[in-house]
């Protein structure tokens, strides 16, 4: 396989990517929504934790633990800056 | 649903996903050797620039654009770094 070959197999990738983040972002508001009816904090480092150890369990690379673990950082920051309500973003 | 199915569902999600960034990983391995081969630089703002369009252009929300678009700036810099040969990254 050629370059141009690997970047179209990357684009399809990102193609169930990009739906597989949106239907997580889905879910996080919906545990946004719970948490705000019953005033439970947007904030648990005690299931972020849980959701690291996940990732790291599940993964049988080539991405090794620490590069994984960058880029799940990123996608629980947002995760968490959406399941805020509009005013607390404010903040 | 509750916040525990809620999760569930996560974690499901999280499966696939990590399975996906770990395949993304080894087609950007694939391109590092081939550029390697080629004597072609690891980083090409172009070609990032084309994936940045082309997560936007796929992403039906409801993650916000700038939202994905922090998720994969981690995302490509990782691979970018994986991509790089090990004596590369020493500098």
């Amino acid at each position: 396989m050629e370059i141009a070959d690997w970047r179209r197999k990357i684009d399809e990738l990102d193609e169930q990517i990009v739906k597989l983040l949106n239907e997580r972002a889905s879910a996080a508001r919906a545990i946004g929504r719970l948490k705000q009816t019953a005033s439970l904090p947007v904030y648990e480092p005690n299931r972020e934790n849980t959701v690291f150890e996940h990732v790291q369990t599940i993964n049988a690379g080539p991405l090794p633990h620490e590069e994984l673990k960058h880029i799940y950082e990123r996608i629980i920051d947002v995760m968490r800056s959406i399941q805020r309500p509009p005013s607390e973003n404010r903040k």
